[in-house]
């Protein structure tokens, strides 16, 4: 990553962090262990790639990324209550190197009361943790106003997300839970699309737009400076996801943090994965999905990552990633060149040639 | 309930039935099982007291009730939300004579997938429809500027319900649980107090101040009469929570439908138990604690409330419900008389004098 777009990143962060920590809503209550769960995946860091697009979307467009500061915040806690409730949903401990909000109740349930039912506290706790954060999420996306957002703008922002970006989200996280329930051979590409786009693409497009309705100061979504940001925002979310596909099949791995083929021990439904599906022979199918998914031939998942391989699935998806990037960067050109343009550009390449 | 009264309360729960019935939000789902979760609730009927509260508040300050309607369906969505997440961490299974949502993808995964891991699925069916159904509350309530409230009154609500009335709301929740494990000698009437004022008493002042904004066009929550109403609205809420425990312990079983003393046998931290092991004897407190809570003893409940009612604590709580409620009368005197003045008077009346 250039260093511009490192220090400019590194503004962004400061900037959400510093609204979050000193956020009213976080530390009010009288059953003081509240606050710890709410607080807990904000205080472990994050990239805040989405606060991100959405200030520079906005400043993009013209307007002042600062006014963008509440709403991105609101984004990022939105983006966090979906991943403390989905950690109960899939069982998931830990959470950005520390423990996940469920085994934090947890936790406080054994200090307190001792080990009998503290699961079930636990989950309890994550499930309100969880619908708290949520509520937070909407006041300070309303919060706004108070920099300086139009009321109708503010309002038309809030609405998007609740009735259509985080229904589309959630819509994809049950159709991610319906796979594992599912027949392998009634999930096809189109299906993981959907998923993907309800699981990734859609919070990363809605920061683009939100954050260049506010810069326009417009309630209309077909304005054609909004509509190529979240073009922008589709392609780059897309090509995110199918980046991290690839690498989960060929990184190295200590960069990556995570063993290469853990994908396949875990059966995630990658369009990777099916791409190479639709190429195999019969024997090859069978060979693969013997493994796929199979936690007892976690030894053979080097074979599984040599057949994909074999097929071009891994070159395909690569191409397909670098095309949308392209594209991505071809719907900016709508914008004159200024910081911001290359900001967002350069955050798509960075995207596209991540290790990690 | 007298006959005017009747019909103000059917009306209302036309316009709110209606509205959601017509509500786009429910059922845009590429998944169709998606809208039976979030509709389950609605479709079983329901009081509609909070939205008649809440349109009667705007009324009775000048303002057209039917401006309230679509905030007052999204207040009925809040209510509904946390009741779906309220019955995966209550472990109900039946919520108004049908299955809970978490029974209902319970079912829908054994029909598609068979057994196997179905009562998973259900749980994370529910808690997502219940976050889907928080999002939609908080659109219905921003579309309050569609039937013409003022955007800054529209964020104004919006932000009270989520900022501050669902907050105290699921915290009351969390006390509520919490209760489960604390030794029973650490609870007083002032936690109980404080969880039904979460679980009962916020909603309901929230409906009769959010209404009174609307009505006054105003965003000043110091503004008299929006206080008067919202202090109106605080004392029938407890006296409602009163009564129900009253009913609890000396109904009719026929009109009440659940038996007399079933708090007792479920140990449910009633008010009017704390008043009573407040003047126990020791060795009535002792008899009292090994019912109370003690399905083994659930052939002793007649003896526990027998033990309650000696104190005296059954009158004490009905003499409580009846003061708040003469008090809560009083607050409306800053109206003029009119006919949502009278509605809302019957409706406290109605509230203390039920018999299920």
């Amino acid at each position: 990553m250039d260093k511009g777009l490192q220090s400019a990143l590194m503004s962004v962060v400061n900037d959400i962090n510093s609204y979050i920590d000193n956020c009213e809503y976080f530390d009010k209550y009288s059953i003081k262990e509240i606050s710890q769960g709410l607080r807990a995946y904000f205080s472990r860091g994050g990239k805040r790639i989405r606060p991100a697009i959405a200030m520079w979307s906005c400043g993009i467009c013209g307007g002042d990324p600062k006014k963008v500061i509440p709403a991105a915040s609101g984004l990022e806690a939105c983006h966090t209550w979906t991943l403390i409730h989905d950690d109960i949903i899939d069982n998931d401990d830990t959470r950005r190197g520390g423990p996940s909000v469920h085994v934090i109740g947890k936790t406080q349930a054994e200090k307190s009361w001792g080990k009998k039912d503290s699961e079930k506290y636990g989950e309890t706790y994550s499930i309100l943790i969880g619908d708290m954060l949520q509520g937070i999420s909407v006041s300070m996306i309303l919060d706004s106003v108070k920099a300086g957002v139009d009321p109708k703008v503010a309002i038309e922002i809030c609405k998007l997300l609740e009735s259509d970006t985080a229904l589309n989200l959630i819509e994809g996280e049950l159709l991610d839970v319906q796979f594992e329930y599912m027949d392998i051979k009634s999930i096809n590409p189109d299906l993981i699309y959907k998923m993907i786009w309800g699981k990734t693409g859609v919070l990363i497009k809605y920061a683009a737009v939100m954050g260049a309705m506010i810069g326009l100061n417009t309630i209309d979504m077909n304005n054609e400076k909004v509509k190529a940001l979240g073009d922008f925002a589709i392609n780059i979310g897309l090509a995110f996801q199918l980046r991290d596909d690839v690498l989960g099949l060929i990184a190295d791995e200590k960069k990556l943090g995570k063993p290469v083929g853990s994908d396949i021990v875990e059966g995630k439904k990658t369009l990777t994965a099916f791409y190479a599906l639709e190429t195999f022979s019969e024997s090859e199918k069978e060979e693969f999905l013997s493994i796929f998914g199979n936690p007892q031939k976690a030894g053979y998942t080097g074979r599984a990552v040599e057949l994909i391989k074999q097929t071009g699935a891994i070159e395909k998806t690569s191409q397909k990633a670098e095309n949308l990037t392209h594209e991505a960067i071809e719907k900016l050109s709508v914008f004159p060149d200024n910081e911001y343009k290359s900001y967002l550009s350069g955050l798509a390449e960075y995207m596209l040639m991540r290790e990690k």
